[in-house]
């Protein structure tokens, strides 16, 4: 028997194989990355490929002599039953008659590229901890006495070269079934290549996982296929635990209050993940047994209470975790084994510090610093700031008191965003009259037709970018200092300087609600402010810098902050604005990425262990930093540069970074 | 510094050590074998030795020189606490002062061997899976933010050298309080050397496991000290199932004819299994959350039912068990989590073949033929009858279809073993009156006093060896032919053989209740005879032997029947009588073993894995050998030698061998 050449496009490998051999043995016995799940029956059509194009003679090939066997009826059933592109072949169909060059195009390789949608940011590589295998097992006889399992793992080994693997218990309850029910074809999922978790009878291509950000406020889930990396469905919903207490500090004190208690809260937070994730199914129109994996992100209070754990220790010094180590769990350790498949696998982030939770570990993850040669800053505001700073040679990390108030809460016009929030304000730096844009309507408020776009969600507050912009408009048009004092003195210019007390304010808005900034409110967001840059400046004095080269700012707040404002005010140090960013919902985007590679999970792992954290408490630096950043802007210098390069863009391309800041943003 | 040499006895190992070098740490570094649970703190007091006596000169040291630092306050303390024997040092308190001789006494090594009761099994070396580590782990502050469980790992790495340990969620659960309440000293309890399963405040010196025979009749469970080997507590219950159907295949029919009838099953038995963890507990006056290991042994339908597996595949061909191999699972998978420790593993043995179950498996664990030159049978009767023969060179396992007859069912008079039950009879050749015991009394029918000390069990029936021992006696007096057929002719000599129908019956008890032997009752035992026998002989034919070496008989029935009275009928194969033995309820006992010594579940998977199973229902041989087997004995070569050999055992001798046999039989 005479050899045939082949060579695999685009990885270049190449050999030469007996005439006859089918294309699918011969790639993976060069190691060339097909997919298939059914193990070459023609079933899943994973392992499509091409007769190369360009130049054979490049491969040294006869072009003339290049050939594969001519299509056969099995692939016409299958482009009949599925569809299959002209010129398309299935590898495990194909034959070699002669030297060929085939093409294996993206979408058949097991490890494709998942896009994503910066382009600056990594692709990441498609390798689930979950994988599907589709087998023929052995019916039993009276000759052969071994258990079914025994058979099931034969078949994995002989059909797939799985070793070693073992079976969960659920599995085994349900194999008998579904091995006559699939007339002994089944396709069994296995985890890690160690663990068979599921059995169905019959094929089974599609498995899904669950990518969650458990905010305090929010609980945002991602369905994603994984087997293309796609995500097919998202839903949020609000953290029921907002009825024990609206910010983290005020849960803990329930807890404290209220020995106890965490279980109440406990189980309010795995009902609604078991809820959010029969809300993705349904949207993607798929049964919730084919949810394979989850993995879960949260700051430390909602990492402790979704495990179960009580959060009192973080409610005071030291701010004791009970653990920070990723965590690899199962659906039921959660109780939501019937929520989704009772095989699927959990993994939880690990925690950075005290208050650094698993989801600062997901935005370090997702914007990874820690490969990059520049200083990043990475911040993600919620009640707490959470900041990281580095490159790939150090990494630290701390948490900065911010406050709520970036939140709009302790605001005496504030609310969090929700559709009739203003969000936008320009102030007429000759009127002094502002206008403004809120939440679920494109209209600046004297454009016409904005009182009636507005009918259905009225104006009802202000939220946190709001505040950010009215505050740098007051600032640019001079109606706050310096120090952040509202200029009594501008009064003669506008009647919307109002006396308050012994301090004024600023009118916003007339009519119902009546919305103002007093002075209470500046105090707020100084002190939110200070928090926030003293912590930055902290890790740039311990990392021995005194000048960061990029700025991502993740998580809602961040994602639609206008980021000239943010320096406008000081809320970040001084940076180029072209590399200040929004990273949209970054702890979420780290979730997804952890759910859709397993190296990613062992490498958030190893990141997370040798990041060095800082505990503000101690540190007197710290208060010195807070002190000197309570004026805004901090320096006079970056205030007139800024001034001067100050080009707003258009609000849509503010949060279109990632769909999911936008959106999470909507429904919190 | 001078150095000082130490000679451990009995292992004889030695080596040279600074003076001061404290003996536990001098005994580590040479391997030696002491245990200890709190890390040499003086607390649990399991490292003590004795300075050796004997000839100091046979290992080189000067008698004269021979010393340790004075005895200690601290032990001292420890002596007035627990108490310590004269002579006795804690090795953890004892520095080298010069050249010693250490004896380690039997209880201080952790590898101990645990004592068996029957000389001529091998003893085995306590090695349980989940050992105890106390440890004193580091306080946070707010300069280490690592979390609670990552200060615990640490303290088990550096005090106890434990590497890569993961913690289940529940241990994560209550560290914070486990910690603090101990003032951060904690008792760990480690699985595998792998997975932390408990953590405990303060010092825990004792845990505990469970080792169980899931009969169909009867449960039975001993608890045992996981750090002595020792049984604490032994206690058994009626398997709830029975309420399904007494026998295996009517439980199994009652799952086909009321689909989901195993749930409840299932429940059922893990309720008793629960049950029992209290009762053992209760008895040994423990904590249930100290049990922190479990092994289960069971037929294949018990085993299935136990882990909530239809066993309808069971009940027909070609009996496809679901699984065969041994599992490893965790209490929460069988509902065990609140009746033992939330922690504790389960260990579940692997079966053999359809009809040849995971109590087999026990069996030949226990009676390790596998490691003999000679070929040994191993018998465990129940509804079926599970065979084993073999030696260290092959095994081979079969089981027989023998009925219930041997376990009293399907016999006029018969019942199961319990208090009032026919036990034991002799028949006078002379009169052909019998004679009889009863379960419960020691006294025979016609010793004075018989009535009133049976006056609150009465005469209920005959019980399996009862049966056995009727029949026989009736053979050897000429009641009943070599082809089992009551002879009517000896009606003539006593009014006990009556007409019944065309055949006849013999008077065993004239009274309330009347209890007869008919010859329906002689063909039972011989239908359940000759299979039991055919199946021997077929495993023979298939070894390549004539002739077995030794003949070991497990179980209730095993242990009770005379095995004189089973040759004289047939129920076994020609042997020396002297190799004839009970062996208790090897079941059990192999439990035990695998709860023990964590090398032996290794090795009863592998040594399963080589055993040849045979089906008798496609062997044409079993059917010839069967018809063959029904005449009793078959052999009269075999009779006349037994018939002049018989002395027989008193009663109390035969279910002597393991204690747990006699027990289980009374209890069921």
């Amino acid at each position: 028997m005479t050899d045939a050449l082949v060579v695999f496009t685009p990885s270049g490998k190449r050999g030469r194989f007996p005439v006859g051999t089918r294309l699918l043995e011969a790639a993976r016995k060069l190691g060339v990355d097909i997919d298939s799940v059914c193990g070459g029956r023609a079933l899943c059509g994973r392992c499509q490929v091409t007769v190369g194009e360009g130049s054979f003679a490049k491969h040294g090939i006869d072009s003339s002599a290049a050939h594969l066997n001519g299509f056969t009826a099995t692939e016409e059933r299958y482009r009949q039953r599925k569809g299959l592109v002209e010129g398309r072949r299935l590898s495990c169909q194909s034959l070699l008659e002669g030297d060929v060059v085939i093409d294996v195009p993206p979408e058949s390789q097991v490890h494709k590229q998942v896009v994503r949608k910066r382009a600056e940011v990594r692709e990441i590589a498609l390798d689930p901890v979950t994988t599907l295998h589709f087998v023929e097992v052995q019916e039993p006889d009276m000759h052969d006495p071994r258990g079914d399992l025994e058979r099931l793992l034969e078949a994995l080994r002989t059909q797939w070269q799985l070793e070693g693997l073992s079976a969960d218990l659920h599995v085994l309850q349900g194999l008998q079934k579904a091995l006559r029910k699939g007339g002994w074809q089944v396709t069994a999922a296995v985890r890690d290549g160690r663990r068979i978790v599921s059995v169905w009878p019959g094929l089974v291509e599609r498995i899904f996982g669950l990518a969650v950000d458990v905010g305090s406020t929010t609980i945002a889930a991602h369905l994603c296929d994984l087997g293309t990396g796609e995500v097919v469905a998202s839903s949020g919903l609000m953290n029921p635990q907002i009825r024990f207490g609206e910010d983290l500090m005020s849960r803990v004190s329930y807890v404290m209050m209220n020995p106890g208690g965490e279980v109440e809260m406990t189980s309010a937070v795995r009902e609604a993940l078991a809820t959010l994730a029969g809300e993705v199914a349904r949207e993607a129109g798929i049964e919730p047994d084919l949810i394979m994996d989850a993995v879960l992100v949260g700051n430390p209070v909602m990492h402790h209470l979704l495990l179960g754990i009580d959060p009192t220790e973080l409610g005071g010094a030291p701010f004791a975790l009970a653990l920070d180590s990723a965590l690899d769990l199962r659906a039921a350790d959660l109780g939501l084994d019937s929520a989704i498949n009772r095989g699927a696998g959990v993994y939880v982030l690990p925690c950075i510090a005290g208050h650094v939770g698993a989801d600062a570990a997901g935005v370090v993850l997702s914007e990874t610093p820690y490969l990059r040669d520049e200083v990043s800053l990475v911040v993600d505001v919620g009640t707490n700031a959470e900041i990281v700073l580095g490159n790939k040679d150090k990494l630290l990390a701390c948490s900065s008191p911010t406050g709520p108030a970036f939140e709009g809460a302790q605001i005496s016009g504030g609310q969090r965003a929700a559709p009739g929030a203003i969000e936008r304000v320009r102030i007429d730096k000759d009127t002094l009259e502002p206008r403004f844009k809120v939440i679920g309507c494109d209209l600046w408020s004297d454009d016409p037709g904005f009182a009636a776009a507005t009918r259905k969600t009225g104006v009802t507050g202000i939220c946190g970018s709001g505040i950010i912009e009215v505050l740098a408009e007051m600032f640019l048009c001079g109606i706050i200092s310096k120090d952040g004092v509202i200029d009594g003195g501008m009064a003669s210019r506008t009647p919307r300087i109002e006396p308050d007390g012994r301090t004024f304010s600023y009118l916003l808005r007339d009519g119902e609600p009546r919305i103002r900034i007093t002075q209470t409110d500046v105090r707020a967001i100084q002190l939110a402010k200070a928090a926030l840059y003293a912590g930055s400046k902290l890790l740039m004095d311990h990392f021995g810098v005194t000048h960061v080269d990029r700025v991502m700012l993740a998580g809602a707040f961040g994602s639609h902050i206008d980021t000239t404002y943010a320096m406008v005010l000081g809320l970040i140090p001084d940076c180029d604005l072209t590399k200040v960013q929004a990273a949209g919902n970054a702890a979420g985007t780290g979730a997804r990425i952890a759910l859709l590679n397993k190296a990613a999970r062992r490498e958030i792992e190893s990141v997370v262990k040798r990041i060095q954290k800082i505990e503000t408490a101690i540190e007197p630096n710290f208060q010195q930093h807070f002190v000197e950043a309570m004026a805004f802007p901090h320096k006079t210098a970056d205030y007139v540069h800024l001034t001067k390069a100050v080009t707003l863009p258009a609000p849509k391309e503010l949060a279109a970074e990632e769909g999911e800041g936008r959106r999470r943003r909507r429904r919190g």
